[in-house]
């Protein structure tokens, strides 16, 4: 299917929540501003709550050109005060706040840990004392996983955490596990793989291979790969992740879970430089060595099963690399000013 | 093995330590102060960090009668300016502090989460940003294996926290094999079973089982066992237990590797307390209904597997549970002032 095909379904899927109130944390990131767009298109009430700090992809206008009015609130979620009538309030919480760089996390550990760990224990708390009833769906990373000891990867891998972000969204992701068990919050974990698509951030080469490969073809530039770039990964575009966080929040039963998400397409990070630079027009791709801080954390291939959400949640990836890249570099052309 | 000759067997590993610098955190509470007390005894040169939070177990006359003098800086291991100088000079690190109640975790999750989680990855900074070439010894806990799928259980068994303590501590261990891998820092974890013996902490109902019985049985009192107190533990004498640390120190191959430190003879709550009654010649035992907050978060029954520990550091439990009972009821009739 294409991605106009994967963003029909995910209207399909929106439409389910037509009147109910939807919070979305980190809502003016990628992943998040995304699902808020489709919520709203599906006529739900949407609430963003985001801390807007610009490094970690946070950007007002990715909920531009939203079908319904988005109410905004600028905090942490840690910030008890203003999540509390948030949380309150909502029938529905996607909880994807957090930052995902790596190299961050390695740099400055604690300010990591306090986003992707800390925080989300203080939002559980606020939860808790608000006696919210709301379905949470906490968005998590295959990171967890490590080096993969087989493949594909299902949700009884070991976890292992190659750099400090893992351990922190680790933790966060527990966090949840545990108030479903002991507190009965209908929360669970969607351990997404390598998610691409329209609003990912550009800017920074902070967050994953795509932003940066996808920036540099967009500009004209050379797309370093280092090694050999045989590493094997399943990117997922965002309208299939964002169809998953909605089918979670649906199924009756997953409450207290993981599933990973994933795609059954996978392609090396070499085939996907080349596929950007093809689709885009632009830009070169260059093999390069690798620097020794990224190869004491890189994971070598990464291949999810997925099986499990297919199984319990109905959901299964419905674009296809190619085509989903066409409908980025699309909205990047046509976008071009707010992501500079 | 009597307790007596646990204590000759501890008193001979400690001697290897002679001259060296040796930096225990937490070592004014239960486990610490009798590893500073046997490594000052040993002739090291010991430093002890901790933060003497009452209710954790810190308690000053704990290094009462040493062998030597031993310095004490009363600050959070998360505090760089006092840790900095103690880590940069140390060739040993036993780092313990921490808080172990399941109970106040769940009651007070944020500073749980601090104290074990967060604190152990700012001073791992602070050993990092002093280039501390100190070899570091965590103390972890069994708890982090949750409700065991198997018996007994091993370090490949998956970890599944019942409580936030759990992931708190869970986060702070892997931080130290994080560090071991990417840094190279010489780092090991072990994960404890049940900890007793002198200088457990009495005085509330916080702190494992048998620090609650053994009060209760010292004070003639009743002691209340859940249920029909068939759980199965393994409860390990703290000479032992010090015993194990001090040879992951010295084991050439330990950094980055986590060991399990239990003992081969398991018995039931319902027993332990009659232990103790029989012992102490005082106390006696009432089974009582569950609480439900506390039957949200018993695990069972719980055997450790540490053959890992005797194949690789040479170590092994050597003190019969009525043995160890015996000197620790006697160390607590000598001292009992001290811990009112």
């Amino acid at each position: 299917m294409t991605a106009d095909g994967a963003s029909e379904a995910l209207a399909a899927s929106a439409a389910r929540f037509a009147g109910r109130r939807c919070l979305v944390t980190g809502g003016l990131g990628f992943i998040g501003s995304n699902l808020a767009l489709a919520l709203a298109a599906g006529g739900a009430r949407v609430a963003v709550l985001d801390a807007l700090i610009a490094s970690h992809g946070g950007n007002p206008h990715n909920l531009s050109g939203a079908a319904a009015p988005i109410e905004v609130v600028v905090a942490d979620v840690a910030d008890a005060a203003r999540a509390a009538p948030l949380v309150r309030d909502a029938d529905y919480v996607f909880n994807l706040a957090g930052q995902i760089s790596h190299l961050d996390s390695m740099e400055d550990p604690l300010t990591d840990f306090d986003l992707n760990a800390r925080a989300h224990l203080a939002f559980l708390e606020t939860m808790r004392a608000q006696r919210s009833r709301a379905v949470v769906v906490y968005s998590s990373t295959r990171q967890l996983y490590g080096r993969p000891r087989y493949l594909p990867v299902d949700e009884e891998h070991p976890v292992q955490a190659v750099d400090v972000n893992g351990i922190s969204q680790y933790a966060g992701e527990q966090f949840h596990l545990l108030y479903a068990r002991v507190y009965g919050l209908r929360a669970c974990s969607l351990r997404l793989t390598n998610v691409y698509g329209p609003r990912i951030r550009l800017s920074e080469s902070r967050q994953g291979v795509f932003g940066v490969f996808l920036r540099r073809a967009l500009d004209g530039q050379t797309i370093t790969v280092y090694g050999d770039g045989a590493q094997i990964r399943d990117f997922l575009y965002v309208d299939d992740v964002c169809e998953a966080l909605l089918r979670a929040a649906l199924a009756p039963d997953a409450a207290g879970r993981v599933f990973n998400v994933g795609h059954h397409e996978t392609l090396s990070l070499r085939t996907t430089a080349e596929t950007l630079v093809r689709i885009a027009g632009s830009g070169r791709v260059e093999l390069v060595p690798w620097p020794a801080e990224r190869a004491a954390i890189d994971i070598g291939d990464f291949v999810s099963d997925f099986s499990a959400a297919e199984r319990e949640l109905g959901w299964r990836p419905r674009t296809a690399f190619a085509d989903g890249v066409r409908a980025t570099v699309s909205f990047f052309r046509r976008n071009r000013e707010w992501y500079r």
